[in-house]
């Protein structure tokens, strides 16, 4: 649960109401910097948060004012979801690109409480979709993870909503900050500044490296290989080639000659498997891809009855990522 | 029910059993040219189609043969419904711009009979969309429209998926034959012969007015703002202006500087209601727009969550159209 995703919650809570018949309590909140806060009797988001920026005794201290009685605390996922007496858990921890963890675990252990489980990380579905969406089965739970590929837009809803259909292959531009990188490039920046714009644009983390060197990407098409072909794929056997070794000479030379560079991601079903990369290409100003500049993306489908079938997102909103976990919620709870 | 769509069912039977739950059995089938045929325990279609290829008199003796009894033949939708015992109807009627006929009629009769009313035509979306989908409501069956909107690619479904988003607005290009009619007018020939071609192509019908007068895209217009804004909006509301008067010099001239001009549906929503047009534009060539082809089509959403969210689909197979009605077929009786 992040904050933008409560924000967005509080701004739809009239219309879930009135329109899908849902109702909503926060009642945990957990974070490296909080642990696991709970009460089933729904937690007050904006003074755990303003209590988050506090120093952490301190901050204790507060929340125990805030609500009046001592927050319970838990020690781990499980006795947090049990205290919170969870129904739904919006996972949100960030991509651990070897082992998914701790993702994974949070989703088993939602799902073996009996709560859906809606998450935002990627990692989970390489490492463990199957499991996972077994799992789920088993419970009669739902894992929904709308919001790992191309912000919130529902690419795998939308190929729920395509039975019988082949997907048999698809490419496109899934990662931003490269994409903003490059775009920056292209216009005069250095690779090194280029990033600290993106940086500066909240766009690039920090630790940029999983953009730059096309993990993020690579496990984003890893993910669409493992639920929409429904071949598992591990991370190795994705050619992978991020955007380091561009200089930006080279990059706005290959803009001017009418051929610009994308991380481009690639699948392709063959006989036995699928064959796949992310790398940088040189693509021609005929396709759609060399337009996509900044923060847009592009995702380009091949199947049996729609031979190009592409989604473009431009411009995405700030509210873009946590709709996709808004709408997870829908799919879970909603009649 | 129309042969492109049973062959795609057949080709498919075997996936919606195993991976769906779904038999099924085709027990009527109408048209024009064979009037009103049911038979509870099953039909043949490929007998009655070669029946239909031959006079009307010798065909019902070829099809009494066939089935080895008298085929029942109704006399109304209601009657035909009755005697087919029908589950589904399949409804592919041409589009009556003015009054939705005999659509609105043969959905309308299914729903009462307690079928599910699956259409290709958007007429009676423009013309009683309201009265049938509360009427699908008080009777517990769905009314499904998937094929009347870009062939069959998942417009409205992906709208479902998108929960609380508000549509502000759309453009795009809608409607084959004029696309296709601009794209040979551009390399070389005249109006009349890009008709022409489009017609032998199997594109455009013999009467290409719906087309060229821009009708059919007014109508898809229509459909998207009645259903994805839910306002109800007449045809004459819509600013429409089809082909009919482009020359073809000009056409050339305009795609020689870079500006081509396409038919353009476009909607807006207003303070109290929606504006909207179907119009020849020119486009920019950075406006993708002007990179769609032949018989691929085009929109682009403005939502709040997505300022910009668009779809292509790129020269679309011979099932697409025919697989919206089978991908409303599984939503309306799949698990």
């Amino acid at each position: 649960m992040n904050r933008t995703l409560e924000q967005l919650l509080r701004n739809r809570e009239a219309e879930l109401r009135d329109r899908h018949g849902i109702s909503f309590r926060i009642t945990g909140i957990a974070s490296r910097r909080l642990g696991w806060i709970a009460d089933p009797t729904g937690l007050n988001v904006e003074h755990v948060e303003n209590v988050e920026r506090a120093p952490l005794r301190q901050a204790q201290g507060k929340l125990s004012r805030a609500s009046g009685k001592s927050a319970p605390h838990a020690t781990n996922v499980r006795t947090w979801l049990e205290a919170a007496q969870a129904h739904i858990l919006f996972e949100a921890s960030s991509l651990n690109v070897q082992s998914g963890q701790p993702g994974v675990d949070h989703i088993r252990a939602a799902l073996e409480h009996g709560a859906h489980a809606i998450t935002a990380n990627k990692g989970p579905i390489v490492h463990a979709y199957r499991e996972l969406r077994d799992l789920a089965v088993a419970r009669g739970k739902r894992f929904l993870f709308e919001s790992t590929v191309m912000d919130g837009v529902p690419i795998f809803s939308l190929f729920h909503e395509m039975p019988t259909i082949q997907l048999r292959g698809f490419h496109g531009i899934l990662n931003s900050t490269t994409n903003v990188i490059l775009s920056e490039m292209e216009s005069g920046l250095s690779f090194e500044d280029s990033l600290k714009r993106a940086q500066s644009l909240g766009i690039a983390e920090t630790d940029a490296t999983h953009d730059i060197d096309a993990w993020d990407a690579a496990v984003k098409t890893a993910a669409l290989i493992t639920v929409l072909m429904d071949v598992p794929i591990r991370l190795d056997e994705i050619k992978r080639e991020g955007i380091r070794n561009l200089n930006a000479e080279a990059v706005r030379a290959a803009r001017k000659e009418g051929r610009p560079y994308k991380l481009v991601c690639r699948a392709k079903k063959t006989g036995s498997g699928v064959t796949a990369s992310v790398r940088p290409e040189q693509i021609a100003l005929t396709d759609p891809m060399s337009q996509i500049a900044g923060t847009s993306s592009y995702i380009y489908f091949e199947t049996d009855i729609f031979p190009g079938l592409a989604i473009t997102e431009e411009n995405p909103g700030l509210y873009a990522t946590a709709y996709g976990m808004l709408a997870d919620f829908v799919r879970a709870v909603g009649p």
